[in-house]
């Protein structure tokens, strides 16, 4: 594939960061890539997969020269890597990020963009409950949506060419407005992982079931939560911070319906109990359809675990 | 392997009953596997797989001369199916069942089993979303628990009998008291299925995100919950309606927990949420050790995806 950007300097370098690096190198996108991480052992653990063509502490010395800067962190720690490499950015380079929120990240990132400098928010939804720089692969993005979130004023040349970038990375690039993204996302994974990160902790607090027997008998629900609720913490705290509102307005939606459940539930009303069984099926099937899971029977475990 | 049973009545043959049906052809573990449902269109359908040797609707005339009984309907059926087959039951017989509740089904179903018939009731905890004679297949047993619930005065001879069977089918056998299994299943089985019930539900009822966005970008964490809500809506209507004490106190525990979850977000309590989002992971780590899921990031589903 041609280069799309000479230089290009990748600000973070977890599951995301190390599959774009992955990718670059496979795909031969950059001539550079310059890979920054605060962490000393990710950045060390980054050169010893040999994910870049150079590596640096500073994020402010990563993006000196480099035409695209993709800013791979939580975001709450947006704000500060801005503010920290605006200095040293070159006219005409793209700043992006791959956040799970986008309000707020765009209202801590671009105050700080200098004139010149093109800066477009962006969220691939793509990942595993896996971390760190070992986590990436080749390939995470391929048929996977990216979400950019132009706003007012946003070139449209910079625009077309962070596309591209995504294009080739195999991704289905989506523009959306950052407030509704933030709606779309609370849903459909804000939500997600706050449930399971809760029935995980509900379940590990019981007196009268044992940890072990909800370890031992897993496999008849619970252990479809425990991947969601093994995703990364600080990626995970920072999400509910940053997208307090939607979240809120999710959870007081979950709960509420919640509450009708467990009233017919108390209440042995078997009729509104079938006529949500049956209609959330639809949902499943219409996921299938689009493509966006597999059709195999539990997820295809059958076929991983030793059976016949 | 040696013949078990000579003759063996399968009541109801869904997922679980056809694929006890599957495995009881393969391993010939009977002589004779009399095959009953009271649907049709089911039994022509198991008759067409040729998963037994004798296909009846009633349960009565397929229970006669049956030295094992398995009833596999959902659990409010339980009690009906009792009574009809109880004139009918050999001396010596063995009449089990499969279903998820236990105390409700020993209640409905006990009273019926006249004097000389052994009943002990058993849930293999195995399964999938899916239903029907075509979605159980063989081996879907191996290495999977199976609790049976004993009460006082249940036979020796026919528990060790009973343990023998799901043995052959690869199960490992636990015992324990039917009010402890309720306990046990509501939090590792029932309520993650209403929870996933209800979320599916909460995402579908939007008004200000569309469907088709929540399919579109499902797989951002939401995806993982359709697979439970895609289950029989009738087994888990039931299951609800018949372990509705531990249900209620696991749902009671939960909301509980969540609402102590939504005021940290309200209030951004970022330690409050970082210290659950941690040691969630931990639980996760216990059960792959325990080999009660695949470590495969995104359950594997990468490797059935076309991804590279």
């Amino acid at each position: 594939m041609a280069i799309l950007f000479d230089k290009i300097a990748l600000i973070g370098i977890g599951l995301i960061g190390s599959s774009i690096a992955r990718d670059l190198k496979a795909l031969g996108l950059a001539r550079h890539v310059t890979i920054s991480s605060r962490t000393g052992e990710t950045l060390k653990r980054a050169e010893e997969l040999e994910l870049g063509s150079q590596y640096v502490s500073s994020a402010a010395d990563a993006v000196e020269g480099a035409d695209l800067v993709v800013v791979s962190v939580p975001v709450g720690a947006s704000g500060a890597v801005a503010q920290e490499i605006a200095p040293y950015l070159k006219a005409g380079a793209i700043v992006t990020d791959v956040g799970s929120t986008k309000a707020s990240v765009i209202a801590q990132m671009l105050p700080h963009i200098p004139e010149g400098v093109h800066f477009i928010a962006g969220h691939p939804l793509a990942g595993t409950e896996k971390s760190g720089p070992d986590a990436g692969f080749t390939g995470l993005f391929k048929g996977r949506w990216c979400i950019l979130t132009p706003v007012e004023g946003t070139d449209p040349g910079a625009l077309a060419k962070l596309q591209e970038f995504w294009q080739a990375l195999g991704s289905r690039v989506d523009e959306m407005d950052p407030e509704h993204h933030d709606k779309v996302l609370a849903i459909v994974s804000h939500l997600p992982h706050i449930i399971a990160y809760n029935i995980v902790g509900t379940a590990d607090d019981l007196e009268n079931v044992t940890e072990s027997e909800v370890i031992k008998y897993s496999a008849s629900g619970f252990r479809d939560f425990t991947r969601l609720a093994a995703s990364d913490p600080t990626m995970w705290r920072d999400v509910c911070l940053h997208n307090k509102d939607a979240i809120l307005e999710m959870l007081a939606r979950f709960s509420e319906d919640l509450a009708y459940l467990q009233r017919a539930i108390r209440w042995g009303e078997g009729d509104k109990l079938f006529e949500l069984f049956t209609r959330t099926r639809a949902v499943r099937r219409s996921i299938i359809e689009a493509g966006q899971d597999v059709d195999a029977p539990d997820f295809g475990r059958h076929t991983l675990d030793n059976k016949s």
